[in-house]
């Protein structure tokens, strides 16, 4: 079908949908003809899922037409980062090392959690390889870029995944953070993001990176979506031990009002944050409210045991690979990985007890603070290929440097929303709206707040890309 | 006072206290007494703490003069491996590194919960340095002697603690096993060791070897003495991250008479068990009605996995020292430290995989078994200074190799009761009763079952020793 004009937004499809305003296979028809247009200029996509994404629209549509009652995400269209389990095709990890794998014959847990919210998918979503990087130069698939600016990079490892919604391909997709997988690219790309605390969401069917650190996210163009989206991943899964038996805490309806305890980090989120991040921080933290800007313990320490602990399960789970197909690894990462692999286990042992002592020092943070704030990329998206940034003076590295304010957080679970945000440079970058664990809805609190007071980015996907055909929004 | 005769085991001397028939200060007293006569040829001990047994031993006898009621271990004596902290003395963990310290200033929980109980801490005890070692060959405490034969090794690590029971100086201890420090000396030495389930016993206040590993425990001369102990020192503790919040489960007072399903474990234990420890194997299974013969899924690599991690977590922790006051570290163990941290971080975390997937598949053993039997060590104690032993003619270093049996178990956190046999050689050898995690009940079932059916050694202290005036035995 052509012509059509459907909102943005998950819940606006869905709506739409249950309204009789179009059919779910008008929307999937939509959907990859939008793909096919635009992701020419973004490269998010590395598979299209079409015959199936017809089949589960056709099955809605003839649901919908029955009467029946329908799931609170049916007809929206997401898409996964290929390193889900998506029935039907390879699970390759953004690499080529996979790439000869059978195709997955059942879908990861989340991926099948969205289904059964009536979502539907329509494709797998490009990525560093193996969750290895900020930056998604996928040396394989070629490099992820920012819809907002080309000539610029998506962030990474779940580049692909904030680019197709920035890019208005579909309005959901599911991504991972290891060290900031989900927050770094939706910074770059100006769109939502949660990393919810780890454990909170099943990994199963899902390609590992470091055990330890690995969590599910999942990214939105807002806050009402992102919250829905995240209602309808929660799932206590017996299949990933992390996974805890905690309750589900649904967090999409959430209405408290209650006064949130507010604080900005400052200290090492000051020091490694360029102007616009600084800025994002402190209009955030204006807007909520925070008086204090407080240390968060520790986190250069924290950072370090992020890197090294990554590093070396990373290493040890490539390590097989890297012996017998060097050649085949990305280039930007197969190094790092031997080196970590061969560090000293003393290194990582202590990094894991450097880990446990930061954790426990935060923790006493939140008997103050309901949240904390701070900035999620030290700057605005780098342009691709380049290899150091300028932040606050100091001159870095990019690649492993994007991380630099996500990975302290990241390495003791917190949950966190990413908020993004408008910047004096014309380009988005996002805050971190980070809770104690198990407080997503705390978050959630907060980024609503955010979002209500119009600071958040909500630029419609560029004009650059002829997808933009939503006019609901 | 002198003359006095006392019960031998813990539960008779708190019925006999609790009657009148003696006073808790001439409990200790003669505790003392026994000591000092008879420690001088064993060497179980390295400090003792008169005052503090004699005050608390006058409290309770105030306290039963004033007709309060009584706990349930009242005016037992008891004393605790050297790593466990006791007001009022320097932890040492057996080494020299620690001397220096100043006392502890407050008790390990465990043994709070034991003088909450009632109990009467008299001192602490020798132990393989950092518990890295199956022999308590310490090289500055000197060796700990075998009540049975004093030209032989106690086992260890918690040597000193087996060996305080079996030469009648106290009828119960505390020790700890992280890959068979309860087992091993309670095998060699000939009484009941128990080794909960990783995380049911609270470790806050003990010196650390491999805290993926360790496992707090206790030696009694008797099952009920052991059960009471165990009940007594259960305890949901915040303070140990392990220490898991499950119900505390008395199997003090069970009477459990419901068949057990028990299977004898074959293979690698059958390989690796001389002739002394294979017939207490099947002797014990014979006595519980065993018909089958199972093989423990990956054992060696199980035990490689163990080996493995506490070389490099221990090596982890005692760096700092190992490079600065290398003379002053035992021996024995000393360089294995040093290799364990600088060990590749792929081996260990490597290790770390086996142990999650041999854990998967043991407890698919205990869908069809309540109870598993294998011995607990390859050979009865031998000789101090032995550098190999003979099993079923494979020629082992001894010193590594006692806890061939102890440590596939261990590694995935079982719970364990060491029940000693009778053997053809005339020295005690023991079995490990394993159950599946959280079911201390079952274990503690299957080792009164043997005790009842009179397999269990109960040979009274050796007569060797001037310290056996138990008479009420």
């Amino acid at each position: 079908m052509t012509g059509a004009r459907f909102p943005l937004d998950a819940l606006g499809i869905a709506r739409g949908f249950a309204r009789g305003d179009f059919t779910a296979c008008e929307v999937v028809e939509e959907t990859f003809s939008g793909i096919e247009s635009g992701d020419r200029h973004v490269n998010a996509f590395t598979a299209l899922t079409v015959q199936r994404a017809f089949d589960d629209a056709a099955q809605l549509d003839a649901r919908r037409a029955g009467g029946e009652s329908l799931p609170p995400l049916a007809g929206v269209p997401f898409a996964a980062k290929n390193l889900f389990d998506i029935a039907g095709i390879t699970t390759i990890a953004g690499s080529r090392v996979l790439a000869g794998n059978p195709p997955a014959t059942s879908d990861a847990t989340l991926v099948r959690r969205m289904r059964e919210q009536g979502a539907i998918v329509v494709g797998a979503l490009n990525m560093d390889e193996f969750a290895y990087g900020f930056t998604t130069e996928n040396h394989h698939a070629g490099p992820c870029r920012n819809p907002h600016d080309l000539s610029r990079t998506s962030g990474g490892s779940s580049g692909g995944s904030a680019a197709a919604v920035a890019a208005g391909f579909v309005p959901l997709t599911l991504g991972t953070d290891t060290n900031g997988s989900v927050r770094v690219p939706a910074s770059l790309c100006g769109v939502f993001g949660v990393k919810p605390t780890y454990g909170r969401l099943s990994r199963h069917g899902t390609f590992p990176f470091v055990a330890s650190i690995d969590h599910m996210g999942a990214f939105a163009r807002n806050i009402d979506d992102l919250a829905a989206t995240y209602d309808a991943l929660q799932y206590i899964d017996p299949n990933d031990p992390a996974c805890s038996a905690r309750a589900i805490e649904p967090v999409g309806a959430m209405t408290s009002r209650r006064a949130l305890r507010v604080a900005r980090l400052g200290g090492y989120f000051d020091d490694h944050a360029g102007d616009d991040a600084r800025e994002a921080s402190l209009a955030a933290a204006r807007a909520l409210g925070a008086d204090d800007t407080v240390d968060y313990p520790d986190a250069a320490a924290a950072r370090g045991a992020a890197f090294l602990i990554s590093a070396a399960e990373g290493g040890q789970l490539h390590l097989p690979t890297l012996g017998t197909r060097y050649d085949e690894h990305e280039p930007l990462s197969r190094d790092r990985l031997i080196a970590g692999a061969l560090a000293p286990a003393a290194w990582v042992l202590h990094a894991q007890r450097v880990r446990a002592v930061v954790r426990k020092r935060v923790l006493e943070l939140f008997a103050r603070y309901d949240v904390l704030i701070a900035p999620a990329t030290p700057v605005v998206a780098p342009r691709i290929g380049d290899e150091f940034m300028d932040v606050n003076g100091q001159r870095l590295a990019v690649r492993p440097n994007l991380g630099l304010l996500t990975q302290p957080v990241s390495c003791i679970g917190l949950p966190v929303v990413a908020v993004p945000m408008r910047s004096a440079s014309g380009l988005p970058i996002a805050v971190q709206v980070i809770a104690p664990p198990w407080r997503e809805d705390l978050a959630f609190d907060a980024a609503r707040r955010l979002e209500e007071a119009q600071l958040a980015w909500c630029a419609p996907p560029p004009a650059l890309l002829p997808v933009a055909s939503g006019g609901a929004q």
